[in-house]
């Protein structure tokens, strides 16, 4: 069951049951808009706020992922959820009504690789036959947080990434589909000393690397085991540096890797500069774009990778680094 | 193994191998001073800020419960982690330089608990020999991030808290000692409407009931069953209050209940209100009073069930309610 140092083949892997994607306009308008479940006009989705709007999405997308089973909140044994606020807000308010045990996690961007490992290793534990997985990011709840507040309208450089409006959630279980998380890779933190809070791709890029690395070396696979390698959010410039990396390490993913934050918008078009980032973005890529392309066989084998940056306006402005971490989630058509 | 509706009790449970506890000046002149294993006179713990004091601390307590137990952090599977600053950075640059795959977590002060059951979940399932979980609080960090820095030297009404400067490591694993975690009852947040952030004992103690009572029922035992049921940091206010939501469920827990937040500090010399807090709080306790009592055999079997409040300053300064979240350890001598 345990695979080298970092990793976990499950003797009994869980399925992916299903799941749901909630979106904010600017989602909905990009390349893979017509894919996700659902979708808000001007991002508040009936709330006053965009912390309230954020936590009003988490709870939707659980409860698009529980309908699709047919499954009421009940029936789920616990919870593993994150966001990117401080003291994990959306989370807390946004799945309380569902009152599911819960798990409340931070792991940056990383947190839907986090949320589903913990999930599929509970299922595969037997602690429970379903577990719910879920994140959020909102890009107005992420600017005031991380930035300035949207009302600002401040400048953002060329490498900065702009912040999903979205969630995704997904049920984890003992019931049969067509998509199984066969293992996971644990991502240990990787600091390469950068300090630019707004160029998280380079931040986050080595730890991608590692965890990939690892991941191939546990499970002695190559590259072109997989069908795809998507990274969470790495972006333009942080891809760039993945596959520099990678190089060094004797290892090409170019052929076969794709990056969330990379395709859920049209950079030309929609002046994302990057791409686009946040716990919401690979979450609801994972679910509109990667599950059905797993579920009718098109892709037999997938290494997905969130990637998270690991800091706070407290940490940065205090002249800290930021380091990176990624988790390995492997998802299998059967 | 699956017990009642929110709790597992382990086939093979895991043990709690070894702790450390490391705190400030005030908690070192506490009731509980002398049983600490490292204290700072100044609480910088030789740096520059609160932030990074505390990251110091927790990788300090980290250490110390590895070499109790004689091993190195290679030896560690994962690491579950988590501290109440925003975006959790106590932790992640804490842990850091460990290079201990890890889980960040956010669970208030109750995360504790949080970390204690998915060490044990992950032990028990056989995901590896030995994990790690470490929960911190800082004072000076903490009157930064939900109140207001230390030098403004605001008034606190007497229902607040003062969160304990400390940090609290636990290594559970499959080597033997004389304390398992025989079951876990994970919580549910819990509403009951409450705005004020300064009376935190009065949010969580519903959820500190609700934890209990389903602990009580999951595991069909009684409250007598119990040596001791330890609450996390309910202080003054919110033990007077659990004591009379428990009674209305017709249990009496008064005999044998101790909340870390009233034994931490002295209330009538250290000017501390309510009593102590912080994922510091319990997790100081547990390691430095309660584990040595399970080990001689004092106590034969104790509830530990940190309690968090979920909250940040935007979420009450936007209106939103203090929920509560609880998570229950069951812990025996063998």
């Amino acid at each position: 069951m345990i695979k080298g140092s970092q990793s976990i083949q499950f003797e009994h892997a869980p399925y992916v049951v299903s799941s749901g994607s909630i979106v904010g306009k600017k989602e909905a308008d990009g390349p893979l808009g017509a894919l996700f479940d659902h979708m808000d006009e001007d991002d508040l989705f009936g709330e006053n706020t965009w912390e309230a709007a954020e936590s009003k999405m988490q709870k939707k997308a659980c409860i698009i992922a529980l309908q699709k089973a047919g499954i009421g909140p009940e029936k789920v044994r616990y919870l593993y959820g994150g966001d990117l606020l401080r003291q994990g807000i959306a989370t807390s308010m946004g799945v309380e009504e569902l009152q599911i045990p819960m798990f409340g996690l931070y792991g940056a961007c990383s947190t839907s690789g986090e949320a589903l490992a913990l999930a599929s290793m509970s299922v595969a534990a037997g602690y429970g036959e379903y577990m719910l997985a879920v994140t959020s990011s909102h890009f107005g709840s992420a600017e005031k947080e991380f930035r300035f507040p949207l009302g600002y309208a401040n400048q953002r450089p060329l490498s900065s990434q702009w912040t999903v409006t979205g969630s995704g959630a997904f049920l984890v279980g003992t019931e049969k589909s067509h998509v199984r998380i066969t293992g996971i890779t644990v991502g240990k933190i990787v600091d390469y000393g950068l300090k630019d809070s707004q160029n998280m791709g380079a931040c986050m890029a080595p730890a991608a690397c590692d965890t990939i690395l690892q991941n191939l070396k546990d499970f002695e696979r190559k590259e072109s085991d997989y069908d795809r390698i998507f990274t969470g959010d790495l972006g333009y410039v942080g891809q760039s540096i993945l596959f520099d990396l990678m190089r060094r390490n004797g290892k090409d993913i170019k052929p076969n890797h794709v990056d969330c934050g990379m395709i859920i918008f049209d950079q030309q078009t929609q002046d994302t500069n990057a791409g686009g980032s946040g716990c919401g973005c690979a979450a609801v890529t994972l679910s509109s774009y990667i599950l059905p392309k797993l579920t009718t066989g098109e892709w037999k084998r997938v290494l997905f990778v969130p990637t998270g940056a690991l800091m706070s306006t407290v940490s940065y402005n205090e002249g800290e680094s930021v380091p990176g971490i990624a988790h390995g989630i492997v998802l299998e058509h059967c």
